[in-house]
């Protein structure tokens, strides 16, 4: 049963089932006490503290477990902020960062914070330039993840972090996507990441302070964890963590070497076997194990789902996949189409003939949903007037592109097609689609209940 | 080798081990997606929730599981006080509530709220009326425990709720160490609990918040467990923790009427067995599981060192087993001796002969501990001066009780014995020596770089 979610989680780890049995008997005492269960349970957390440290590339005492990689986020952030106030309130953080960063982002906003937030190019990546541009005297924090968890685009935090430097500033990395690769390079000051997306447990984040870096953790005083994670330490799960980022590290040569060579076979073969695809994020600077392509005139719930019923599990940023019906904001800050969008992140071990059964799959499901959904087949047709508008007020994603691209061939080349649409994914899809099938983009402009999206025939 | 710190964290119930590891294979997935890993996942967890929600006495719509109690309680608290800002911002807290309750008062009035701390009294139990009278128009949130994690005294839960209800304020109670023997009852309206403390793994709390109760989670948003608990779930555990809650509870009853023998037998035998000794907490109504009491003239560090040498692994409050050097603050505002103070809180199926090996070693212990301190054997003696003073300035805890101990012989009755102190035990151990001796505190008041506190010998 191929699961090709592990950017969303990955399945345990046989060393991470192995370590958290192991020390169920010795890690249940609080480690702060000194009696003898307690001295047990604090060697088992000194000792995984010291391997997590090495594997992210800190000093131990840098190094403080929180309970999750949201967490880690939220207390990295929040402490930076506070620690650097006198400084000012600026936070820059990139557009495409993962949720836990920008709801952080919108916390600190809404509390009288001020927020940049870096643009990216078509590939999902920031330049180093733009985001050394968005530094201020007044910043207190920059952050950067360290690669992308829906495209899997790999950013520039080594030349960020030069910039971060040279301004004074402190840069947090969530590393969450790329630790189980490899440390992340570059003078980072703050790392945040996740134990449950490497194969280790959830319950298990890592947030890295820098010495010297100016940190004032918030909340309530808490002893443990130098004051950055509060609550009881789950220290079998933390030994767990610990052992699967070693166990993973060792494998990550090779296994990378061969899910990229996977991945690749996805993103050439996906462009051949199904018309109308667009793969999305950057070809090179990428992880290894992540690829994500979008599937014009489909409905990605709609496509998860026969996915799902031929047993392959995979996710979307598509619109009608997110419970506030909008695309993902990743896909929309890279201006990519996100209708039938489906990412697929395969774990360690994964055999290349899931992949091949995957890619044997995949044209005739969604030829099926666009069948279903009465996507045009050829665009093609007489062309009777110079301006034609389609009424999709009302009809959600992939309705209203499926209706462009059959009434493109109503108008004659120089002619216009108006869409009337009042759902979101329409801003970012017709203008995706626009530039997938040469078509000219005239613009947006409010009608009525919706948002009129003007095209220009082409071709 | 005898555990009795059951309530610094319980080990893991064999149920809980089972239910953990049972569950590593189905849920490491994401139960947010709609795959099949993700349904298998939300499965487990909804199951969870309704066994634990039936134990809590609540809706399973009403309860969250977070990452620790203390992070329950943290929600909880800003949760509430946020909802009903309009109300107000004052917060009423007994004075002997966890340091989780406390550290979170202390970081609201910091933020410009401010708290009422309601007393205790000798035996820790607040007054019911007492708290009602801290009620205030302006006041947005209560705090009560069910009962003291230091001396196991109950608190009057059920008619605080019945107050707060009269003067519509939400309750929130730290239901920590009570929750294994038995639902809170009254009309509690916000509930936390920690998972280790019952047999079950770290890493769960649970917060239940009653419909209706006005509550706006604080932090930067984040869709899971209702918003109330940021970060990925941790299934496994959960459900190791809802399986636990339901097997201790089913042992609840017989289990609680046999700790409750043994802890019987350590109250009475302990004040028999040990000269000098003040067992406190509420004789009758209390925890089944604890037991505390206080001997006079010894450290209690030293004391813990040779009881874990023995191998009983105990706890206490006296000031030279914490970071801070200050005795326990549960103690001190009960107003009772804090030197030579053990915690002894019983695990389920503690065996009774573990007890009474206990109580025979127990005696010898506390003797040469004493010895070695060259405590006073003898109080009488001949009575040379109206008026001692005793210079303990820079001794530690228990060294100013033992030097007034030795020193009130040497003033006739009627006399005064000055102790000249630093130490911040002192301010707690002296009274409560005058209290048990039957001698008569007369005050304190500053001299020099620390404290005179002055006594008069009555017998």
């Amino acid at each position: 049963m191929p699961y090709f979610d592990a950017a969303s989680s990955a399945p345990l780890h046989p060393v991470a089932r192995q370590a958290l049995q192991a020390s169920l008997d010795e890690g249940w005492a609080d480690p702060a006490r000194l009696y003898r269960e307690g001295r047990r349970a604090r060697l088992l957390l000194d000792a995984a503290r010291e391997a997590a440290a090495e594997a992210v590339g800190c000093r131990p005492d840098e190094l403080s477990f929180t309970s999750s990689g949201t967490r880690a986020v939220h207390s990295g952030i929040y402490g930076s902020l506070s620690g650097r106030r006198r400084v000012g309130r600026h936070l820059v953080v990139s557009a495409v960062e993962h949720s836990s960063v920008l709801h952080s982002a919108a916390s600190h906003e809404a509390g009288g914070g001020s927020v940049t937030e870096v643009v990216v190019d078509r590939t999902g990546r920031v330049s180093p330039d733009a985001y050394a541009a968005a530094l201020r005297p007044d910043t207190a924090l920059a952050c950067l993840q360290s690669a992308n968890h829906e495209v899997g685009t790999l950013q520039p935090v080594a030349e960020v972090a030069e910039a971060c430097r040279a301004a004074g500033v402190p840069l947090l990395v969530d590393a969450a996507q790329s630790l189980a690769w490899g440390p992340v390079e570059g003078a980072w000051s703050i790392l945040a990441a996740s134990a449950h997306k490497w194969g280790g447990p959830a319950g298990v984040g890592l947030l890295a302070v820098r010495k010297g870096v100016r940190f004032a953790p918030q909340g309530p005083a808490d002893e443990r964890e130098s004051g950055r994670a509060a609550g009881f330490e789950n220290i079998p799960a933390i030994v767990a963590a610990a052992a699967s980022l070693r166990a993973v590290r060792a494998e990550a040569e090779a296994e990378s070497a061969r899910l990229r060579g996977l991945v690749e076979r996805i993103r050439t073969r996906v462009a051949e076997l199904v018309p109308d695809v667009e793969v999305v994020g950057d070809p090179v600077r990428r992880l290894p194990h992540l690829v994500t392509f979008s599937c014009l005139y489909v409905d990605g719930e709609t496509l998860l789902h026969e996915l799902d019923r031929a047993e392959f599990s995979v996710s979307s940023g598509s619109s009608c996949t997110s419970s506030t019906l909008t695309p993902s904001h990743v896909l929309r800050a890279m201006g990519v189409l996100s209708e039938g969008n489906v990412r697929v992140s395969l774990p360690l071990g994964t055999p290349a003939q899931e992949v091949d059964r995957f890619l044997d799959l995949l044209p005739g499901v969604v030829a099926s949903v666009r069948t279903k959904l009465g996507a045009p087949v050829a665009t093609a047709g007489p062309a009777d007037a110079e301006e034609f508008v389609v009424d999709s007020l009302g009809r959600l994603c992939p309705i209203p592109v499926i209706e462009l691209a059959k009434a493109i061939g109503n108008v004659p080349v120089g002619g216009v097609v108006t869409v009337l649409a009042d759902d979101e994914a329409a801003r970012l899809d017709i203008p995706a689609w626009c530039e997938m099938r040469g078509q000219e983009y005239l613009g947006e402009h409010p009608a009525g209940e919706g948002t009129a999206y003007r095209v220009r025939r082409v071709s």
